[in-house]
């Protein structure tokens, strides 16, 4: 039935136009890969829903694209060949230290009479490291960068790279950090045009559809040998733990990492079918400037290297 | 009645902390205007309207602040004293004509054997004409920033600088260019936490109620003698000059610019009471680079001088 509501999706919602652009970055990318290197595919940052056809209005999810940007990073350092699909804009591995509109990348010299722009220079080491790092990871074809901005473009793109990665069976690993719309409305229930107030109306009610779980069919069809984790956010700590194993009974993956919206930069869980175990950074930790994310893509390599074992 | 709403508006959506130091920018800025110069409040780009106390998705309105951010422009380059009230992150005057991701500013430049990332050669003539020309208006107290993200700290903003600019009595102009949320869901309707989707859950019901109507309280209470100038976007032909009359009937303020989602960069109409002026740029003007925002601050400037003369 899931399933079902899965293939519907991709008929009622046709490819966007990037679609074998992004197939043909993922063939090359994955044809380059040396025998021994496992592959992630990491998503990051939120989907974007329309309200209209004619687009005026939306509904996005929050998320700067810190997990995934970071996790990226770590998984790059740690030799796997990454694949990051990230919401256009949204922080990206290596160069997401810096957030601030670019203008302030900048400040005024003056040389002789007059003046130039030139970069800060508390900035000039930061900037070349990491512009650097990012230059060598893609050139040494460790990392490829796929943006997307509307949720049909994001499953659409998940759809594409789960069967470009089909071919590795158990080195693929998929890291879904994406904030991912549970709802919204469907091509032939909206609007073509934008939706009006005015005089009168004094409500507006939408009535949107849950997004189909490709999790699962992620999971049955797309890439049956590969070690799937999934990450839940929530904001009442009361249903987290709850929350994610049903998650976990429902798409029969192996892994979900549950955080809250307020502590998810220093404490997550890992919840699997018959356990939990919380990670916490420790004070030191922070004072030292450790990254969770650092500690979760090493239980996850772990992880991924046990399931291949056995 | 609708300046009832609005007042209930500030009661149930309390200040934002930054509120005070908007207020102490505004009135410094307005302070140091002399006596000849016109100020102007520009707002630009979409508010944000969450869906949950704790965020964790919200309604956005799409809006890259093209509009807002290219008139502030020319409205300077005309001798207007600017305020510049834009969503977070959106385009802002001088420095809107590079849009990509940072990272596309810079080069890798080999000296010796070692490298270093610079400023790209064809960026940085236009790089420093922008840079100077944002610092030049700014320290002559021609232009103030203020960014925003939330449809309350719009609101609360907007009062505030209009409060401000009361003093300035027929001095100044109101330039309501901005994509401001029509619906929203009331402090008081809001889920504390994120609203849950899963299993069984086939809808999403949402009910959102209308914005108060702030644009009428503006004409009658904060700037009664200013000139005030607010926009409509629509994307379906047949309705936008209605709605922009409606609109005007409905506050009574002088100028409605209509215009629709496709054709808005070449085409606006200027819709006041007993006429509606279309001002379409020519093939030539698009060849040359002529930008619609040149004729309409031009054509502003005229009414606010007609009006300030009679």
């Amino acid at each position: 039935m899931e399933n079902e509501d899965a293939i519907r999706f991709f008929i009622e919602n046709p490819a966007p136009s990037t679609l074998s652009n992004v197939e043909n970055k993922v063939k090359r990318f994955i044809d380059l890969q040396p025998e021994e290197r496992n592959v992630v595919l990491v998503t990051s940052g939120g989907t974007l829903v329309p309200m209209e056809k004619n687009m005026v209005r939306y509904i996005d999810n929050f998320s700067a694209g810190n997990r995934g940007a970071a996790s990226a990073e770590y998984f790059c350092k740690a030799g796997y060949a990454v694949i990051f699909l990230y919401r256009n804009y949204s922080l990206m591995p290596f160069v997401r230290h810096f957030e601030g509109p670019w203008t302030n990348l900048f400040t005024k010299r003056n040389v002789g009479s007059s003046s130039s722009w030139e970069i800060k220079d508390s900035l000039k080491d930061m900037l070349n490291s990491s512009l650097e790092d990012l230059e060598h990871m893609e050139k040494r074809s460790q990392l490829l960068c796929l943006p997307y901005t509307m949720l049909t473009e994001y499953l659409w793109y998940l759809k594409t790279i789960a069967e470009g990665l089909k071919c590795l069976r158990s080195r693929a690993l998929f890291y879904l950090a994406a904030a991912v719309s549970d709802f919204h409305i469907p091509a032939q229930d909206m609007s073509e045009h934008k939706i009006q107030s005015g005089a009168g109306k004094d409500k507006l009610e939408l009535s949107m559809r849950p997004v189909p779980k490709f999790l699962r069919y992620l999971v049955d069809s797309w890439a049956p040998e590969a070690l799937i984790i999934s990450f839940k956010l929530e904001t009442d700590e009361n249903i987290l733990i709850q929350k994610a194993r049903a998650a976990l009974h429902r798409y029969n993956h192996q892994l979900v990492i549950a955080n809250l919206l307020t502590t998810r930069k220093k404490s997550v869980a890992f919840v699997i079918p018959d356990s939990v175990m919380w990670l916490h950074l420790s004070e030191d930790d922070l004072k030292n400037g450790i990254e969770i994310e650092d500690y979760i893509v090493s239980q996850c390599i772990k992880l991924h290297k046990e399931k291949n074992l056995t």
